[in-house]
């Protein structure tokens, strides 16, 4: 395991100027590992000052330093240690490779990446054993740098609730059907005409998203998956119905005892970004609540909750996720994991 | 099949004071068959006059003989047809019974009578025929009159959509996930605070009668089902994510055809509350949604959509009802089943 | 007076695939006087069947012949009665002027058209007889047609519950502090997440709107008026505390017989669109709201609620419209009165 | 200037199961200058645990040492400090005066308290200086304890906004129109049914409140006000259009730079629950928003936006508070500050 940076390493955000950009703004304004040297935007943006270039919609003011910082176009590589993206699919999909190729490591959520075969998807406490796949990626490329995704918000809670459960049992059935909140479509993102007071009982490729994602990140490629994704007029906060089933009989007292005893590998627990318990079971009979759950743990802490059995397959529950922390927070702590074991390249 | 009632026939609304009990009055105002003869309420309200006793809530105005009815107690039962009861659980225990013992036909949601073996649990478009049922409950219990129950608001669109499938393939197992409307739990019903961009995942008791009115009223003890009720910050409209298995591989197109070919028998297409369309298939790939399809057949018709594989059980689908369709509405339209069969004893 | 036209006049829907032409399609689908004969769009969708070249999201299914009509690019005005215009406002600016110069009524909410001195800005009810500006517009502009323009929707409702209380004492100062629905910034309109749970205490331009189109409607260019524009999250039905003064002191009462016998001139209460009472006073201590009250009339009835002394000025209360009403049935109804009064020139 | 206790100061909870009295519990849990000594409850609660008896809905666990508690009865006055008081304005009528009278200093919200001319009603940035009113209070009430109220939440921001320009300038009316959050009405409040994508114009008493808090608050009788209150579908933060007028014509640049150079008192800036700045001025033009403002300093700030000219009295402008911060962080700041000034009696 390799200690933290001896002094804080310089890195860019891409997109900087747009919502998610502002985020990775703010959550790396104090962080004890890195500091923003770099902020890139499309080309109109480019050459402003920061202050100018950007509709600032943080509780907090812009820092002062960050303010006075002249935006860079996002096609021009900077010799910085790691990027933040906040770049859309499109603007991802030639942009973030060029980064790589200059020596950089970069930490994504585009889809475009997420499931190429040579890309490591990430949830820290679930699989960080999957960054060796860095080496095969470099070779293939032929990158210096590196590129690593983390998964769509409605999977990251949900491989967590089932990591302990697969690790303990082996799952081989999962039936999901979920209440997204409206976070989750960015801004401007859903109408509020369609969604205030309403359900929307369908998201564009999510289904497929969290069913493809599932087994890569659980490295269980034969689970067979029925999901139906649900838009809400929730502001935070992903909840998940799930029933799985197992390739043997498992009760409610062995599944609650696997969730209780598992533990995040070291070199994960002590990431500035893990929160003290990544996952944690709540017996009240009606919780996890996004409005009174998803700020535990910092936003960081998945819930599981009315765990009991399943009448079809084996075991049934509730999941409840902040759904932001599968944005930006998700990828700090992937650019930490990435510092932490000594694959970024400075 | 006995026609339409020559004169009107005097009913009473038991519990007319209440929000439900508002309803029947706005439902049964212009009925063709029905006349409000008399209004219930408890000890406190009568002898009042209506117009005093209650706090008005729907959206017309007391009709001007209504407002100047004296409330009756609801205890005492009256020379009627019918009875329409808003009387809550506790309540109705005893006193529908002693409405039905003098000779009167009671039409209830009341859940202790839903699950009492000799009471008919009718949605009369699926199970009709169950109203045979009554004169075994008129043997047993020695009543002239008759209680007859309709079923909780989430399986009464529920049963609606499986009816056609189940008939023609038999359906042995079901998983059911539901966003439901507030409407659901009455008024003052749940607190602002606690749903207000919030998801409640657990309706008390709710579960189990979905599960085991299903069963009822679809002759099927046997369908395994798992369901799992959730509460949104919706106004009206239940939204249910529903998979069901059969005991032989079914594919989308003959499900499709099924609910398409599927038809109400003639003696309840013709009553005055039945839609021209009780169950309607939408193919747009966002659809149902509560506030854009609750509306259909003037709030009576169920929708299903998305209907589509599933990778565990045999076929999946989104289903819409109204919620509060199932409520008044779904007493009335008993009510009117009653007399069109013959059962209605004057 | 000119009495209904003999047979129905040919119509033109211009901007007919959005969503407020979409709304122009149900609305004039079985009109006793008008009948739909063009569909005009942007050039993108010119040729097209209509139903091809709309995502249609009105509830009812497209009519057939609707379905079926070749949408007509919108630049190039044709031998219609009237053109109901959906254009947004910068399309209007050219367009709806060659259509009244080709002869026919066009009936607008576009901004740019609102306050032209020589447009007639028309709430039926309040200042009908201002459509005699239609003799100046023609000299002026050489239009052997005429441009008819409705009020923002906000102003709709606040001058018909000003109308009474303007002719009988004199306005001279008007206190405003409007709560909008999210409706009357069409769709996409607002973000979900800018207004699920919160409110916007501003919308651009919209006070400076109502401020003069209220002086314009009212023939009253000295009110001196203090107008607060808030967004909320409601889905219909604006919202609006209100504080009037006048030259002398006028008492409740004064106020409310005045609203209570003030009567809508007969050539206007005579239209197919207008509500059988457009402006209605309720006295229960909570009322109006957007919810339980918008509906009124139709949509069409404004409500005035909570009539009260001012100590400042000298009458407060609340006033609610629908708000959706001031759009496209607010033009049917202007297209009405044309006809009524014998503009419309075939 | 009495400095910080030397040791903790043992106080009690009144009412410490209710959803306010578990507030004060989280409030105080890590407080300097204060340690909970006792619980206290009505009769069917004293003598559990506190575990046992509260259902408990605070984000965090009940801390360990409170949970084991035995709740105590509320009507017999134990040896503390000082008395936070969650008792509705039932209970608080008698049972206040009595821990008064035991010698302790009770901090409450209870409406009966507020208007007492001899009970303080305090905002500590504001007037502090009314606490001296305690020692008329001893006298004729002949308590060696005291009660201090803190006004209703939608007065408690709007007179923090208002204080520097009454110093100022000297406010002689007052226009207010608010949109008030669901917390406002406590748990279980307003009912869901009435208020999700509803607005309801009318709060019960809340209007004199607001008008006769604000004027003792100010030391203020002359001003004339007119107040609407409006609840709107928001978790919290009340949102507040308000215009004023003052005895001579004030520019928008004075009342800028009156707000802005307003200071606290040092005995009240130094106290641990006063915010580092009480009162914010935000010029951006659609702020300040609930969702987006609210928790500012805290929650403990208040923001003004849109500060700009009125056309009727001189000022106008939009006041935002968190709502909540009127409840038990304002008794709290209350304490601190009795505590400071050496009014806390051991």
């Amino acid at each position: 395991m390799t200690s933290a940076p001896r002094s804080k390493l310089p890195v860019a955000i891409l997109g900087a100027t747009g919502t998610v950009g502002q985020k990775f703004i703010r959550l790396l304004a104090d962080h004890p590992w890195f500091e923003i040297a770099a902020l890139t935007a499309s080309p109109e943006s480019a050459g402003k000052r920061y202050a100018d270039a950007a509709r600032w919609r943080e509780p907090m003011a812009v820092p002062d330093r960050i303010a006075a910082m002249t935006v860079q176009p996002s096609d021009a590589p900077l010799d910085v240690a790691v990027a933040f993206s906040a770049l859309d699919a499109r603007a991802a999909g030639p942009i973030e490779p060029a980064w790589a190729k200059a020596g950089v490591a970069v930490v994504t959520n585009a889809s475009p990446q997420r499931m190429d075969p040579v890309v490591p998807l990430i949830v820290p406490e679930v699989n960080h054993g999957h960054l060796a796949l860095i080496e095969r990626q470099r070779q293939e490329k032929g990158w210096p740098g590196a590129i690593v995704a983390n998964p769509n918000c409605t999977t990251a809670g949900l491989v967590l609730a089932l990591a302990p459960l697969h690790r303990a049992f082996g799952i081989d059935r999962l039936f999901v059907s979920t209440m997204q909140a409206i976070s989750g479509a960015g801004w401007p993102g859903v109408a509020s005409l369609d969604i205030v007071g309403n359900v929307i009982p369908f998201i564009s490729g999510e289904e497929e998203k969290v069913e493809q994602e599932t087994r890569k990140i659980l490295d269980a490629p034969a689970i067979r998956s029925s999901v139906h994704t649900n838009r809400v007029p929730v502001d935070d906060g992903h909840t998940e119905t799930v029933s799985v089933g197992f390739g043997r009989r498992v009760s409610v007292d062995e599944a609650r005892e696997a969730i209780r005893s598992w533990r995040v590998d070291p070199e994960v627990a002590d990431l500035p970004s893990t929160p003290a318990l990544p996952l944690e079971i709540d017996d009240r009979p009606d919780r996890p609540q996004p409005k009174l759950d998803r700020e535990r743990g910092g936003g960081m802490t998945v819930t599981v909750g009315r765990l009991r059995g399943c009448p079809i397959l084996d075991l049934r529950f509730v999941v409840l996720s902040h759904g932001e922390s599968a944005g930006p927070p998700a990828r700090r702590q992937n650019a930490e994991l990435l510092v932490r074991t000594g694959r970024v390249g400075r």
